[in-house]
């Protein structure tokens, strides 16, 4: 199945639990310079500058932490009842989530698998920006941040560890269309890393695999700045609020992306800001780049040339 | 048929004709930057410094100025030749090229459609940069241009001028799957542009109206910069080699783009720089923008939020 | 005298008249993000993110428009009497400004020469940024303008334009201490630009040269900002309330920096923000650089490579 | 004694020894794109692609490492005497340069003050670059860089360490007129750290404190790119190269200016590259600002907000 197949069309949102939602309102909205779009039975709902849809992110008031659901947005509303008939054939347990179960979005339906937590819908509302925020460029949604906040742009990518990565890999190519972009070899030629797309992105998901018997976590849900002078300035707004980022500003080789990570205390919820040109790739013949240990170093984090952050998940909570 | 349905993947490459082969490579390589892949046959094939194909401009040297095709790259092998068919089904009169006769190409399919000359590919070879100039980022081609020149990244989109563009807009989306994605109407209501994409990108290409019966013309070829600093020094190159552009750094409304307009004067065929954020539109359920006369001004050109430049075509060669 | 003799340590503020006190604060505070550090006795003092003094820019509520006073402040405060004495030894007509008549600044004296209105000045306070609004980076003064609004950084030159520029420019080079680091010249060989700086900056103050018999006129205040990519931004806030600037963002040749220029429409002043790497002059033997009309065209605004905007000044009022 | 009554009007440059003096230019050059404006009697002399003087950094092909002198340049011919008047009334052991020893550079002294080697000079040669590497904006000397080269516009500063900065500094402020912009405080309150300057730069010249009986040692040489994008590129071109620098980008607190410090293998000089806003420093009553340990970490290296690299510095050479 090529990407053009496949039945998702993007990553939708992700949904945290948090043990404080004032806090990670504060974290959220105050100084990541999220908008909050509606907070509404104990759930904040968030979205990027450029986000058209309701919400990129929504944290849920629980007093856990941990990743409640990972939301792909399919291309058609029948690709969602498609793939829950697919799901059911395959004996996953699919829970149906009804509409405006969660705000702003229609029909939906869950699954774990490989110990991910996943959702897949369609229907979902596109609020305006409010009057006095709205830019009059119409091809974008806010018109700017407040002041001292970074300004996210739009959903990026979502990061998942887990000790299945080869057999969720498969499925994520196979069964859901992904394309695989990258990837990461050990030096005994070992795959432990994967960026995979369904858009030109050069990742819209990827996974790293953990030691064999290790639970399966979230690392990080990525937003994208428009350039490096935006992303060093989040270095200098979380610098100005006293925030320590789990990374400073740095250059990924693999996706050729600059980064910098900083985590909400109250969620654990670990953000990258994603900038830079990176690369699109609009191939359709697509030949995944491998990089090797040697090449690029081992987890070693922060390097400019290097593999990225170390790989500290978070747990997805027991309920 | 949506965009996941088109049988194109991309816009692939431009051809045009050139009075004096020397200076449209000097113009091409030594002051664009773009690489120069072959040069056989009296013919020039340059590339970006992140385009994975052998060519994105082909420059051929006939005495004429003028662009000879404009090539979209299809998703599969078999939508050539599934293209083709329908386009004798249609009445169509179809072009076969034999692989290799344009170099670095597999087999093509050429057709024109509304005066306008199409090609349609998919083999293509992906030529390695030469050695030295390859980056030890394997997600990109080049490592970097030589001094004094900009540095194309890749090839982004191409816009035409026609008078029938409303029965050309509906072949493109009807047909060939392209999303709508922004139109400028005139204050009586007309639509005059038109931006289309298979891909996220907010156009791979694009339609503006002329008066009827008016010759269909060819406008410009886009190429990708990373950054505004890019732009600017794009500016500056161009001055220190005292060439003077069509139209200096500015902003669009329309794709919310920056743009820097210049002109080979061997073959008359204009190229924009296109950097900026821009913005991708992933959605699948889009309502096309509506632009209006009144709100960014008319054919009036390098406003920062208007239309761009002027439209002053390139009239294709009569053969 | 060289520029290291000169009494004169930099150029301190400019006042201007406004027809309008809450329509100037508007501008130049909610659109152009200057910060107001006071206001009282219908006079509103603002100030760039990054100026140490009390104020660099006064607006007087006195019904007219037109520049007031363009203050120098001297490097002790001696040179402030001995200016005085030099000036009344001349036959110059000296106003003494008591401390505190103008807010925030100690004793001052006020001079017309070559019809312009001079203040010369030492003794100023300098606040520090309100809680909440000061930066964390101890050489900074503010941690950042509030959302859509342009961020000056400093106060960077004043230009003004008058028929006797070749005799004011002598009393800036032989009385003043002001170097000479670039100047323009028709292309008969009469010089009719010319930049002076006593601070390593390109200039901090400059005279474009009228015909005979025309009226003294102030050309623009100019404020600095970080980088191309605020000037572009600052573009944008513009365009987001829907103000034309008078020029779009461009590069100058002489003094090697981007612009943009906008004006107040209840004062008429004019702003110039200046951002890009410009350069710094270090050097203690510096020929004047000479740019010919024919080099860089004549009055004509808005090149890349060019002179700058057409000169319409501001009348001084009546007073 | 003011800046402005220093004798000094500025850094001029460095002379280092090298073990390789072709290594040297391979990395002066060929990395980090110094411009070779001579090489003689085994003296290679290099400059940035703004500096106006014939070198900014001289290197000896000696077979050794370790800086050979530190050079100011004077603001006036007679300065250089009256320098080398005062050393010697104060028993100092003053040499004297005939002019041309140093090529390009005319009369000059050197003494050795708290272990450093300085050189005092007026006279120096200002070639223009060649024909065809010459810009056409007459206030900059190159036009660019050539490709994949970092491209340092200008010197900027030097950095030293010894054990009796204390006294160091008070020669800078008061034999000197240095003016003391910053200074890094312990937690029990003694001084580790001064930053200087005779111009509106943040720092023309450092102290960093060693334990005492130490010997003096140079730390490094910085030189001046344009901007935040500038200095990425920078680390891509190293990265390109395989270098490693002594630090990926990051951010000072103090002179609130981005750096990248990279080492010559072949003479141990190491370079800091200095970009973004810093701040330009006009203040003829300036206080100088205190920073104290605990607010941005001690000997901490690499922090966005930090005080920079750790301090191993390079041994002079034994002459």
């Amino acid at each position: 199945m090529s990407r053009w197949e496949s039945p998702i069309a993007k990553l939708g949102h992700v949904a945290t639990h948090t043990t404080d939602l004032d806090e990670s309102i504060w974290f959220f909205r105050d100084v990541l310079g999220l908008k909050l779009t509606e907070r509404e039975d104990g759930v904040a709902y968030f979205r990027g500058l450029r986000d058209w849809e309701h919400h990129t992110l929504a944290v849920i008031d629980s007093g856990q932490t941990g990743v409640d659901h990972i939301a792909f947005r399919t291309k058609t509303p029948e690709a969602v009842d498609d793939l829950a008939e697919s799901f059911e054939a395959n004996g996953d347990d699919v829970t149906y989530v009804e509409a405006g179960e969660e705000t702003g979005q229609g029909e939906a339906i869950r699954v774990e698998k490989f110990g991910h937590p996943f959702e897949f819908y369609y229907d979902v509302e596109k609020p305006p920006a409010p009057e006095g925020e709205r830019s009059r460029l119409k091809n974008r949604v806010y018109s700017e941040a407040s002041g001292n906040r970074i300004a996210p742009r739009r959903i990026d990518h979502a990061h998942v560890q887990d000790s299945v990565s080869p057999a969720h890999a498969d499925w994520l190519q196979d069964d859901l269309g992904f394309q695989l972009n990258e990837k990461y070899l050990t030096d005994d030629d070992e795959t432990w890393g994967w960026w995979f797309s369904v858009t030109p992105l050069p990742h819209d998901f990827a996974i790293h695999r953990l030691e064999a018997g290790a639970e399966p976590m979230f690392d990080h849900l990525s937003y994208h700045l428009d350039s490096l002078n935006d992303l060093w300035e989040a270095g200098k707004v979380l610098a100005e609020h006293g925030i320590e980022p789990d990374a400073w500003p740095g250059k990924h080789a693999i996706t050729s992306a600059d980064y910098l990570y900083v985590t909400d205390p109250a969620s654990g919820l670990c953000i990258e800001f994603f900038a830079g040109p990176g690369y699109l790739n609009f191939e359709p013949d697509w030949d995944p780049i491998e990089w090797h240990e040697s090449e690029i170093g081992g987890e070693t984090s922060h390097q400019f040339i290097g593999e990225g952050p170390g790989w500290d998940g978070l747990a997805y909570p027991d309920e």
